[in-house]
């Protein structure tokens, strides 16, 4: 352990595997049994339950930052960032301060997660997936590789998003002076790689979504849409 | 400060924020007020303004590399990277030497921006977006998340493009011995999340391309176009 | 060199160039005249030929994870990592264990590349793109930027990936107890770019799939497909 990198505020439980060049920040706290990669940083106030597996080169509990001409400004109190139990974090990724990470989930390589996410209990967050602010995720939600989830959705238990999805949460492209709304997946709906969907759609339950659909109005529960727009499929 | 890894040709000024195992190459000039993060690498003659802040595991300045089956060599006579003041950039990104960055612009985590690329004052590349080689981009464009911007490309000032944009600058998909072009945005154009724009098309001033459009010609100023292929929108 | 982080069973040919805090772990064998970054990390066992190149904050020989919710099983006992001559990998990528990488491959800045791969000689990889576990992908393939690979996929040699592509293999979408079963790609086929796959759909020699199109059949030897879902492109 490089000790000068560990801030004497930090607290560890039991059987803490400490990689190479960690950096461990004010009031962080470590359960037992974690493992952490190779230079790996995490910042203050990150707390981290028993048996997480940290990847090497991760950032856990990043603070926003922004530009003049950002949407939104960045919020200045946040809670710190925390991660439960038997959570598995990939190499190279990015987890933002504010944010909830259920018992179980496992965060692929290269992810990044923005600030005031809450993430289910077992969901899967695949490799290069982006989950954007204020976003709420629920149980045992798969959301595959690259796939990007915009701010301000609502993604319900057992939602399947297949590989390089995409949403978008801002009508009016960048002009607006309203409130952004980002889709509604409900309850056990499928959404088909490389689908797109505008602002503010609903999915129904246990509704699917083609690969390749471009989704512009509600998807009723239990129908199944295709195309680009999307429209209804009809069993002839 | 890890002295070891500054290069004692390197220039400071003021209040300069250093992270902890930061490489910092021969003649690169930092300005006043300049926050680096953790695991930084700075690369042979970068020029940094006053103001910025770099996020942790990034890099700067990296010079460009190639195999035997690339489309063009690499250059090899490249100006040191310039970063403009006021400049943010995220955690895990990579920026290559040849590229000026203008002042005020945000570039999010694992972007990557390659060489002779410019960008202008106060644009934002979003987070796990791609700007190729030889593209110039605008003042107070937005190229949101996970947007792909091909080489050779020309994006004038306020344009917007959303996330997970797919553009192209190849239409003989590797066969050619021809000069590549690349899309041109005009002024104040928007293309919606998950478009897609064929080689050398150009999107008219304060055109809209609807999210999931797929456009393979020309679109006039002040147009609408949505579809597969993406047609203008009429109204009824 | 900073001795403490490589592990004393590592060998290493003559004129290795090693970057500032690099960790080399058990057994790693290393050839002659191989540039290693900084910050890198390269795990048990992983085998590098001559004249490769290594970029910044890369990790060679990551071994499988997964959590309780996984499609399947990690596999236990890989081969090591093994990395052919002349191979150029870029910064912040992450390649696993039990891989095979031939000469002359080039893979982009912040690629990741899964275990049980093959990738013949003198391919290329691009920047952020994504190839999942048991692909098989052929000599002098070019995959483009962005471009997602699923697990077992096909690829053969000469075929074109454009850039943001993606693919597919659960045609259940997480429902499924039954054999998974990526696309074939057969050689000299080009693949615009965005355009989507389904699982199991055989691309065939030398065909074209137009930039956006969604593909939900196979396509003969020689065509053009174009649209969503993609049709046959026909001169009329």
């Amino acid at each position: 352990m490089g000790e000068e990198m560990i801030h004497d505020t930090a607290s560890f439980g039991s059987d803490v595997k400490m990689g190479k060049y960690v950096k461990i920040e004010e009031n962080v706290r470590i359960g037992n049994n974690v493992t952490i990669g190779d230079f790996v940083i995490i910042k203050q106030g990150t707390e981290i339950g028993n048996n997480v597996i940290i990847g090497d080169l991760t950032i856990l509990g990043k603070a926003p930052a922004a530009n003049s001409n950002m949407a939104r400004p960045v919020e200045k109190s946040l809670s710190p960032l925390s991660i439960g139990e038997h959570v598995v974090i990939g190499c190279n990724t990015v987890l933002y301060t504010g944010t909830i990470i259920h018992k179980g989930v496992f965060i692929g390589d290269l992810a990044s997660i923005r600030e005031k996410v809450i993430i289910g209990e077992e969901s899967i967050i695949g490799r290069n997936a982006i989950v954007e602010m204020n976003t709420t995720i629920g149980k045992q939600v798969t959301i595959q590789t690259g796939s990007y989830i915009t701010a301000d959705m609502l993604i319900e238990d057992h939602v399947f998003i297949g590989p390089c999805c995409s949403t978008s949460n801002d009508k009016y492209m960048g002009e607006g002076n309203y409130r952004h709304q980002g889709p509604i997946i409900k309850q056990g709906a499928k959404v088909g790689n490389n689908a797109t969907l505008l602002p503010g759609i609903i999915i129904g339950k246990h509704a699917v979504v083609g690969a390749g659909a471009v989704v512009t109005k509600n998807v009723p529960d239990n129908q199944v849409v295709v195309g680009n727009p999307a429209k209804l499929l009809t069993i002839i």
